[in-house]
């Protein structure tokens, strides 16, 4: 007879088809399977977690999510607050705001003559386009904003905080950035130079030499005093870049001046990077402990995926399974108004860390 | 006013979150946003034409998907006959077997000590165990099962379609294997000297010289009449590998005795390897088609991704919307008890090539 | 007798051993091989026609590669002015200012318990490892640096050009900073918030609510007017990231004031990433034309490797085949000294794009 | 002061650019840098190690490397004995006997019109070309050689010497087959079915139903009995595939009839695919702990590159470091004229594993 392993506790179950499951029935089957189909599986199981546990979850999103379709599920997520804090590219941003003002991104092919899009002024990304005077008219429609603020340094967090205001004022659309106004939700974007939005600021810049200033070192002060606040952290990211590192760096800056902050509880990531060319997108999660950017005993799971095909149906299954937590979440409530921003009706300290 | 474009016909639509959708619902609005996501929604489109025109559905399966757990997936597809004709590694052939029998397979994880594993002979993919004992407890099974057979040589279409009769008989499990035979599905497995079904093969040479010949080039000879007899053919294929080139081949072999082959119809691939490296695992669709492996107007879509987390829900939602078009398919009937393998009450011709 | 088709010009040469051969003879038989290896080949060659047209080129890096042993090179290509403008992830700029001060990153193992590097403050980088407490020192350093400056804006360009300058001084190395600061050529970071160089510059803020303050919307501006002012341009892109953005966006913000540019004249990119998922740092060389990021006649290369396989090989090989070339290449001079850059004695507008 | 940490032994050197370094100097520099140069440079080393070890080395190749430019280096590599034994797809020994019999592949573009080259019968692999017409002749001639034999059961190990043979003497050129067949180093090919070579022997097949039978389970014992004959074993694998299965399954199942086997002693893979995905290809060397494929205390390393990049400036540098190891290495002698093979005098039980 055979000795019993520890190894062996949980077989695989194969995983039956039955034409009319929903969302959440596919993942609840996919736990038993292997591979990146577990590991997506695993993740609702974590965000579930997240949101039972009294933490703040912070979201990142790199990669053109927003032009591929992803917005409203992101916009969904902050209405109905799965997450408490955005960090985002500009880009996705920028292709948000494109869609809220009424213009649109395009199915297109990756084998497509690009020289005859050029032609067309049409710019391609992968197998999407868009309209290329439609990205300069927004470009110029942000410098007008720029231009109406006060001539001051802005972190980029109260920026996009006043931009959604504008943007819902206008218009009165769905998307991230007005979400996010609405949910009094905090996005920051510390790479917002490299992107349309800054490419808008840098033109009201033109037009008027004291606009357009950007306080991104503000922006760390602030993401820091939000740890420093709420130790208890969790971090979901999509595609890596900036925000991945950004979110891990509020943690770390957050310890150097509180030594009781330990790195997130939970982690999830979806990317398509691999750890072994040593870049931060694709670096594991096992790798981040080591910086304490993560907690020692912290429930983590990384989903080897492109967004597009893991989103739609993780944030489905998530949706009709996470009901009643979410009902009985009690998520931070920010001041976003003020130049510094406060949580819980108590203003972060200016300019400074809040240091114990 | 704008000029209209012809590459800007269909906008993407930003995916909706709706927690109780069907996996068909969610591929549906899929199909209008980027990247592997719409690619994903595209594969269940294709399979469906597939499905409505008179075409051979070749499946190729390559990667660790029987111990990952797809097999009942597979044989779903078999039962069903979403598919006419499985090209198939050995591991998944004999992992399936090993379920069928009983057995199982674990939930692990990659980052196991793997010394520690290997001194309680437990066998590790990726973050799936199985007991080595077992495998060699197979390996002793199929050898048995060898000596039972004629001591001449068998393609492995001849050869599996009798373990399949075998296994059915001995454990009345549903499974790949059990399911083909049942079905009278045939499958090809050209390259089952690398794998533990060799192994047990060559357990029975061991055993006695004249046993376990198996005769793959027969394999090429049979895979190009079956194109041969009905030219209209479409492939899926899943993770490359030998399923995917001896799929291809076949058309090519075909081809060359038979001028009006004009290569496979429609053709769907799910792999996680890339073009740029030049192997034939990541190679694309439209490189396919300089080779006649894919007519010139076929209609196909590659999706990158773990076949783990795609086939689940892609299945899924075809059996959800296919169901009508499944109903009114008339596939082909397979006569394969004999050493050559006929279709629809015509045998092939013998050690031949059905040339015009 | 064959005919002669257009697509079969130039056999491939099976690659033959010469066990002395430089790294030049190897890329140059490498020339007529295939896939990657071509592709490195050919990346040579790209990079010694920009040197010999009258570009500016534009080089950007992202991906942990100061840390893996790559700043020397860096800092030899600043030095001899294989190119002209650096753009950087705010890492790879303090990993350089690490090692710069004296301190080293470790050779380690990607399989090492990270739970017991986190006791030992070590931070591992895939396979490499750094002290943490060297980190904090660095970050102070910067932090006393950044309190040295005047109180007010300082575009990234600007402060790197002074922290160059600074280190330089402090310790008489050489590194990428101050190679740049002694080339006088310009670096932009337009991530710098997403960084430890922009952690130290928030620890400044902590003590000084008036220092820390960077104009990321500035550099923009800057970067647009340095490709106005001389139009030709090229692009040399480790890595994506945000630099890869960065240098496209200048040529694209350029555009949008000066009808004459065109995109770049040449472009190579060594990157892990693919297209097919959309992300920036991926995308094709071929999706870059359509925005008009490339001109549509330009030479251009991907090479899909690992930065610290390709650069020691491709760097060798160039410095080895472009002595003459570079002999009589002139290149820009900057002035980098003030608050708004020139180029060869004609400082930009301040605030403002160079428009017609 | 700073305590010693047992993680910070070596520090990363900088690679510093000397214009006219060898290959051997690169590397030997490149062993102090990190993540994939490092891993190349570590291959060299282990590689070194092999040879002066008392191992048989097995040496695996997948992907299209022929076509692709690196069979010279595989000939050079056979003709020296820095390798003992080759596993090989059928694809890479058939573009082999493409340019052995006198023919070319091609310089091509991935962005060329298939139908275009469709139209003229070209065939691309990636970035390759080859007349389709020569294709067919190279079957023809496959066809005619087959007829040629016994009608008999061959293994492709004595099929492949036999065809190296009849290669060699109608053409007397150099290569993969021709270079095996006068080194008398045994090659195996376990998925001949699916390639060229088994199309060849398929047209053989329909001229004559005794022609063309390949007995690919004996090719098992064989191998297994080379293994079993002698113990140490190395493991050299490009690009993963059924070479590198067939290379650790020959281990495995000698381990099954010879208990003092311990798995290979030494191992190198160049992969492109990943572990997360759970396929064969891209599976670590720790996994391959957990089977006994590999010691518990080998040395292995894994390098994540396209092999048609790694492996110029790998053996070029290995030819430069290894000469003297290399003249003092006993490599074992092989007797491949018979049905069943033998080492170094004694043959090989027939039909049977040597069973201690």
């Amino acid at each position: 007879m055979k000795t019993k392993s520890r190894f062996l506790r949980a077989p695989v179950e194969p995983f039956t088809v039955e034409p009319d499951a929903s969302a959440s029935d596919l993942l609840e089957r996919m736990e038993r399977i292997s591979f990146q189909g577990r590991n997506l599986a695993t993740a609702r199981r974590i965000w579930e977690k997240m949101l039972a546990s009294d933490c703040t979850i912070f979201f990142g999103m790199a990669g053109a999510l927003s032009a591929g379709g992803l917005r409203m599920i992101v916009a969904y997520l902050i209405a109905n607050r799965y997450i408490d804090c955005l960090v985002s590219t500009g880009a996705n941003l920028y292709h948000d705001l494109h869609e809220t003002r009424g213009r649109r991104h395009y199915l297109g092919s990756p084998h497509e003559d690009d020289a005859a899009l050029q032609a067309e002024h049409i710019d391609r990304v992968y197998d999407t386009y868009a309209r290329e005077d439609e990205f300069c008219d927004n470009d110029e429609w942000i410098a007008a904003f720029a231009l109406t603020l006060e001539r001051r340094p802005y972190t980029s967090r109260e920026f996009l905080y006043r931009l959604g205001e504008y943007l819902w004022k206008e218009t009165g659309q769905d998307g991230i950035l007005t979400a996010a106004y609405r949910a009094n939700l905090p996005i920051f974007c510390p790479a917002i130079a490299d992107s349309s939005i800054g490419m808008g600021l840098s033109q009201a810049r033109h037009r008027d030499s004291g606009a357009g200033l950007i306080d991104v070192i503000g922006d760390i002060v602030e993401s820091a005093n939000l740890v420093i606040r709420h130790p208890r952290t969790a971090s979901v990211v999509l595609g890596g870049g900036t925000p991945k590192n950004f979110i891990n760096q509020a943690s770390v800056q957050a310890e150097f001046f509180d030594d009781r902050i330990g790195g997130h509880r939970y982690a999830l990531q979806i990317v398509t990077d691999v750890p072994h060319f040593g870049g931060a997108s694709g670096s594991s999660l096992e790798e981040a402990r080591s910086w304490g950017k993560l907690a020692t005993d912290a429930e983590q799971v990384t989903v080897h995926a492109d967004a597009t095909l893991a989103m739609p149906i993780l944030v489905t299954a998530l949706a009709a399974s996470a009901r009643e937590t979410l009902a009985g979440r009690k998520p931070l409530r920010f001041d976003l108004a003020g130049a510094t921003m406060g949580v819980n009706g108590r203003p972060f300290p200016q300019a400074r860390f809040e240091a114990r």
